[in-house]
């Protein structure tokens, strides 16, 4: 943590755990008998508890968007870019609630979580979860919180996807949906970068077929490697030039199959911080999420038949250099929602920092995503809600 | 096979040991004693030993790049589309040469073979080569050959590098470079793609630090990763969504981790196949000999400098949807080139194939291809040689 904490920085905050008794058929038709979210919140909910904005986030995030846990922490939440008094989600106006989704392994119901009906951790038994599953037991946090509807319902990646599902599953309890660097499905080469990653953990002698804590293990090896490729295709190959080049660790060639250039060594290191902090049931879960993604699917395959569910206003944004989502990909959600005469903002952002764009404070993006939320904030003052 | 050979095969071929007994220094300081190239021959060597061409192959290449050894061989050599009576490498007119590279698992000396000096198989102790190592090898072969100066030296992806390397080594023994879907050097994301597939074979416990053979096993798992993780940065996202788009393999989901999507199914398949055909310590060596590249380093990392060295003449292809080497790399070289007022062709080709593409009978490729090569034909016979 810096020596103080900044003036637009939510400052310490402390996670609440929220417990759901009412059973979660989920899309595969499974059941989840109850479970907990690990929720944090930043601001303060008006009297009409209709200034909320809701965080989804992405494959590895958590309920920790912004501001820091203790005073020791060395890096605030994942999101403190955007969050925090001042900035585009804006806490002075703002009741900013971000969660663990299911699934996850930061503190909600996941594979690591005991399966109450067994008695034992769940494991590679937990269901395999849809995005819409993901909404449904955010609707249910929002209905928990007292919150009928948000001001605005806010993700990047995965992330947006929620978003995306969100307009369309519980139209009426949204007024904004702003989606950045997503797309509307996978595309078979997303899925199959997917596909390797979870063969890297799941070919892990270590995973034991998801059953790694009751072996006392962990596939780390596995998980590495997953990560490793995952950064790889978040960053742009000019991001990784500028930052790496053909730079050498130690000035010269070792003619070794230890990491030589800098860029191995830095995905090494990414890959192994992660491989200790990270549930690897989970890192496959979310990635099925991913993949299984695709609302336009229950429509005839048609995305602008399935956006004209939306009531909602949209602000969607990408980046030029992201190849994992591509500016193309969320041209794909304007123009459905142009041709459904739906109230859309769209901005593609020049940048070099590839996928991982969407986490940076970069300034047009920045100037962009504050305008749009002023504007949301204003709707709520301004409605006298 | 066919029923029967086409017209325009050079039918059943036999490889031919060649054995060298004077030992070679390599770029890492190390000194093979002694080795074996296992090559191929297509056509005829003229009188004046002027119509030969040199065949230079990419990462998981080998000798037989056209024919068949048997009649009952399914497939025909890895560029039959390219070599054979009319076609673009015409055998009615060059005496082709393909070899298995030094480091390789088709019958040249590599980590499969035996150490003279210890009696015991290579493995993981086979030095890692450079591309001038096997340029240097392949000098050998043509002074075994008697060809003083091959007519062209020709070769795509990683066997371009070779062809690079040849003009500015060995500039007065080529009268022609053909340099297809190729880079002056990899960039740093090109060499993490190639990172992350050495960690899937290193940390397959079967691999043994590469002593798998003295185990009697073989790291299959990590080798079919690491496939799995090549053929998808060989194909385009267009390719991909053109041959499977989200297609899934039962026609529904299933809520499980085994490959749903056709993608994940031709993954799967590809890797599987390769992983038995294939030795992991080559793939390896193949990957390092790729990162090392970057002849521009000698010549204080000006690559203009560099290719003043050349006294060929240049054929440069590349194709639109190849981003592992995309165009811009050898827009690179070609720019060298112009400013070195050399003689040099280049086209860029749409497809829709990726990198996969320089393997492919697209007919604008070949149409070009074929030009050039026959005014290399010209070359060499008009010139009484």
């Amino acid at each position: 943590m810096p020596d103080v904490i900044p003036d637009d920085s939510v400052g310490l905050v402390t996670p609440q755990l929220f417990h759901f008794d009412e059973p979660l058929t989920l899309r595969s038709g499974r059941v989840l008998p109850q479970y907990d979210l690990m929720v944090e919140t930043y601001g303060t909910l008006n009297r009409n508890k209709t200034n909320a904005v809701l965080i989804c986030h992405a494959l590895s995030g958590d309920h920790h968007a912004a501001g820091y846990h203790s005073i020791n922490d060395k890096k605030p939440g994942w999101w403190d870019s955007a969050i925090g008094p001042g900035k585009p989600i804006d806490t002075n106006r703002f009741f900013v609630v971000a969660l663990n989704n299911l699934g996850g392994c930061s503190g909600s119901t996941g594979p690591v979580s005991t399966n109450p009906e067994t008695g034992k951790v769940y494991g590679p038994d937990f269901p395999i979860l849809a995005v819409r599953d993901w909404v449904n037991s955010q609707a249910r946090l929002a209905d928990r919180l007292g919150i009928q509807q948000w001001a605005a319902v806010v993700g990047g990646s995965l992330g947006g996807m929620q978003v995306l599902r969100w307009s369309i599953q519980f139209p009426e309890r949204l007024r904004h949906a702003v989606i950045i660097a997503s797309a509307p499905k996978l595309s078979a080469q997303n899925i199959a970068f997917n596909e390797v990653a979870r063969q890297a953990i799941a070919k892990d002698p270590d995973f034991h077929n998801g059953h790694y804590l009751q072996h006392d293990t962990l596939p780390k090896a596995g998980l590495m490697q997953a990560r490793m490729l995952g950064h790889l295709t978040y960053l742009s190959d000019d991001a990784m030039r500028q930052k790496f080049g053909r730079e050498l660790k130690e000035g010269k060639l070792n003619y070794s199959f230890a990491p030589e250039f800098e860029v191995e060594s830095y995905l090494h290191y990414q890959g192994e911080k992660f491989s200790t902090r990270f549930d690897a049931n989970t890192y496959m879960l979310m990635t099925k999420a991913l993949d299984y993604f695709d609302p336009a699917a229950d429509y005839d395959n048609d995305l602008v038949k399935c956006m004209s569910r939306a009531q909602c206003k949209f602000l969607l944004v990408s980046f030029t250099t992201d190849w994992r989502f591509s500016p193309a990909r969320s041209e794909e959600i304007v123009n459905a929602l142009v041709q459904n005469d739906k109230d859309v903002s769209y901005a593609c952002v020049e940048s070099e920092s590839g996928h991982d764009a969407f986490l940076m404070p970069i300034p047009r993006y920045m100037a962009i995503f504050n305008a749009y939320m002023r504007r949301v904030a204003d709707d709520v003052e301004g409605g006298a809600r």
